[in-house]
């Protein structure tokens, strides 16, 4: 056999794939953050702010594991009851979560400014698109139905507890393009705004495009960014799209801060 | 942002998945087409080898379909039914197929050589091995029990009846990769003997290589090929390697050719 | 370690570095050629135009050096003084050299058309922008002086005699890029007009643009070029550019043949 | 003009610079990071290992002011001064510093394992070895007298102090390169064990290699690291790599592992 | 040799070279088939219409040969003569091609919509063009009459039979870049309407692209293609798309469509 | 069309072609120079040795008239014939060139060092080996005869009188190609001692290799060269390499050093 033959993908992008909180809606990403601190509050462990954040993008309860795991977290359960938290406890904290994040939940189903065009800039050039969420079933199904009232109403969600791993694994993505039957990965994007969702993209292999401004990178509600001076809100911004970078996503440049800012 | 980040993987194979019948059992996939000629014998229309052969590597209900549009077999049904093959023609061959193949099957089993050196290879170096086929999973079952006794025993088989919907679409792929819990798709290799295996390998994301000698594109049993003379066997192996080169399998030639010498 | 990550440079030019004569100021670098034939004239020695300019983009001294060492120069220095021309001949000349050169300089200062705007074009995008030169630090006041009364006044000018080495080596711009405090060399463009100026931008590892019609290669004034029939210009300023690519130079065709239009 | 002409450098690597604490004196780094905790405890703050090596990699007045932009331990001098630290704190601390640093720095100046084998290794081969550090002049000569005893004489060393500025920025590795005679950039390799070694690296145009197991991201001294589980061991190494290949080393993983592995 | 250079075109496109039926004239490539059916039919042998067209981009006599190896072909001669068509019996019906064709031709040689604006555009930014053919000289002689009257006269046409072999060697090609004096290869384009076409263009090394809606592999008559349903239509010169492109003429997609459409 | 598909060649190379002069035979390639310095003798015009060389590689009416375009020929025929050398004159030195080359010729034919072991290393893999020449039949005929006595036979050899135009044109490469039915330009390697054997190789898209030791560049018989210092010997050959990687041939350098030194 003297030739071989490359084939190459010409065709026009067929998916684009959202996470929800930090990307489509909650400006800042802030619910879980707050259900999280809320939940070990009634544990009598004080989490800041930073701490509840630091692991967005897990499935909740590994986030609830990894924010026991975290030094100053730990010691406190250590002092508090003389040893660090084991799976049952973070199986109580887990259930304990659900109520807290459902009774929240409602405050924190806005759509991000400029998602809603996005998403019928893409519908109305044919091109499917999905949400893939951490959160879990009946969480998401406030979400949407919060989100399909603004107009937002993606063609197929699913949540991290549906498939056998959620983020930085590329179960979710793989379901949604099955669902959709769109293919090969060089057709799909997958659009997100922390680590966990960029590895899961170039997990899957699929184009990335990271959400600086919106997303938990930065962290802060669109009130709370716009009160800071225009230079601070700049820097934060910058350093959100250099984290998101320096994951692979090759988009939170010129083309990702452009798309960012429509947010 | 000034830079951005390109992440490429380099780390090893994790896994390779290889279609069934002439990829590893049954030299030259001879029972499907035997099946399929048998089947349509009861309908009183005759099939040829070469035209049970053609669609092979779709799902058997679409290969069946398939068989009945091709114009000389076409035409036998038009004159004697006086009519195309319509849904419920092919729902019936479907189920007239399958006991027809569960007999014949036993006698299709065996493995082809090499394939257990193959697999043993991959093995010792930590490497799993998944099987995807067109059979349904009651066939399925017969193969996987003689393979077995052979010592082929893959970490996973899928059929295509266990998914949305079979080759050249990529899902029973991403299902083995979920199962045994391997990504990003540069770390996976399809293996296969026919056009929709390499174009299902493409179309998700992992690397192909073609089995040129023993798999369908070729045809013909062991003892068949081995009867022809020298320059002929070359002339249609080659001509097997140029097909599946040209839907873009990289490793039918140096590689691949010799990796297809294996077996 | 499954992944590698490779950093590319996606920001703007930051730094343009320009070489003097040739470049911006004495179209067609016609003054050190004068100098250098004045300079060995006054040792009784004859250097055709031709020989003055063929090791131009050298240090001064260097040059002095390399003209002595053509052979029909180094045979009349053989006949005259009965011996080839030591170092401390080129350091007398070398001595010479200067005041020669700063006599006849201030004829010599005129920017090439074009250059101010260029200039003006950079500055107002916010780009730093740097001047090289083989000249001495004397002789580059004369023409530094000169050039801001008509609009050029670069950041930084940097003279082979302040750095351990001129071009081809790279050690000016690396003392420009510090000096302004810009990198990476990706960020960096050397525009010149001689071999050594491309080579000097290669060595350093940022990007190089050759000038062709205005300057040493085809080594002509203005005047002198224009009153050339109109084709064998073209075939004059061709040759320059085919000169200068095959240093490297990518931008001497479509870009830099446009580029250099301007001047 | 028809054709262009890209150079392309195949020659030898000509130059290897390495760090010096951490990658080749100082197995994980320790020095720099006690003389910070003693720095500050004599301001009546307590700081942490982990503080002191957060930003390891700069120089040291910045390192010093870093360390008290640290919300823990900002809150600790407010607390005590009633104010954030000055910059006249930071000199204070600086000058501190010198002594402290000074009296505890021949204990730390032992050669990581290997590290005399990769520079004889190179020296036989004719490449020239350059180090630069992050120390400041004085510093740095009881690091060269200890490991010039120890066989380990680099051809060069440059402080922070020397030039402009320090890592990431690329200017020691331009002043190396410059006295020791070697370009382009693709004739240059930076080893080392920081982020910014990494970055001044890349931003200088050169080859990076990464030193994950000696080095500051493990930031334990070899016998410290020697007492921890061997899966510890592994992670912790495994976690620097990862670390430093997301800057842009690409030899932090096959190569730079076992590249690693000699020290 | 510390630097290696690389040449690269960057010239324009100074040549393009069509095939002649199915590509500039004949729409459907209808006449060459009906020749075919027709010498074989004075045979008493009946050969389809697709049969004829099957290899289509042969030389003629090669073509004459490769019909009559097709299975129902060759066993129709079996029956009719008891044994294989000899090399005579090709000569033979090659010659009884010859007045056929020569007979019909004028009926096939209006120029494919579009073919003339297309050749005017070339020529109006100083583009030669050339001709190859699968026909003999006399043939492509009325062709070329009929043509030129229609405003299609290429600077240089070339016939299988002018050199040692035809499509899909690379004859042809070099004869008309010599003779029209135009290299390297990479200012060169082959466009034709089979896989011939394509080879004879790759192996050459030049540029391909492939014309699908009015060629052979389409193989309808202008009014034959637009009788049937427009969804049909579509389907066919999307099939033909497909086949050229598998074998690499990267300019039948977005392009390859674009351009096949001003036909 | 969602996929295109690009060929690549990934046989073995089917066909080197040699240039003969300074190439395979007569090291140094003196014989030529030598006759055009005695052809303008007989004018009465010196030319010397590094003139008779420069244009080598050339067609031998070219090459003589070159050197009549030189300026210091063009200044002696000026002053003794009042005018420029006219085509006739060159017409008639063409016709004086041939009886002394080949006079001399015989004396200049013998096998460049490692020639015959480089040819049978090919012949002995099945790599058809052809020669291209700027000499004429006649000259070409004495060559090839002795030649062949000493074991050096290639397949094939054309002059440049034979086509329509010798080197730079690629038209000798395609003939020779055609001639031995060798293609893709992919499977050929161009192998010569001048500027435009190398560009002769670019220009037909073939791969090219340079030989500098034993070539025109360096221009030295044998003995000559081994009579200068070891070190003005390897500056000699390494500047001929510098030149000929200036024009594009990737192999002068590591590998074409070495291949180089087989002669």
């Amino acid at each position: 056999m003297d030739f071989y033959f490359k084939r190459s993908y010409c065709g026009p992008v067929k998916l684009v794939i959202f996470d929800w909180a930090g990307t489509m809606i909650d400006y800042g990403s802030c619910a879980p953050a707050g259900a999280f601190i809320e939940g070990y509050r009634r544990q009598g462990i004080a989490v800041t702010m930073a701490q509840a954040r630091a692991p967005m993008g897990l499935g909740k309860w590994e986030h609830i594991q990894a924010i026991g795991q975290m030094e100053p977290v730990a010691a406190q359960w250590q002092e508090k009851y003389g040893r660090s938290p084991t799976n049952s406890d973070i199986d109580k904290m887990y259930q304990d979560f659900v109520p807290v994040l459902l009774d929240i939940l409602p405050n924190f189903t806005q759509l991000i400014p400029g998602a809603v065009e996005t998403f019928n800039y893409l519908k109305k050039r044919g091109i499917k698109v999905a949400g893939t969420t951490g959160y879990f079933a009946e969480a998401m199904a406030i979400c949407q139905a919060a989100a399909a009232k603004q107009g937002y109403t993606p063609d197929f969600t699913i949540c991290a507890t549906q498939v056998s791993a959620g983020r930085p694994l590329p179960w979710m993505i793989y379901r949604a393009m099955n669902e959709l039957d769109v293919y090969p990965p060089a057709a799909v994007v997958k659009v997100g705004d922390t680590k966990p969702d960029i590895q899961a993209g170039l997990n899957a292999g699929v184009w990335t495009v990271g959400v600086a401004q919106a997303g938990n990178e930065v962290g802060l509600s669109e009130s709370e960014l716009h009160a800071l001076p225009l230079e601070e809100q700049t820097r934060r911004v910058a350093k959100a799209k250099v984290t998101l970078a320096h994951e692979g996503s090759p988009f939170c440049g010129q083309h990702g801060g452009q798309f960012a800012r429509n947010y």
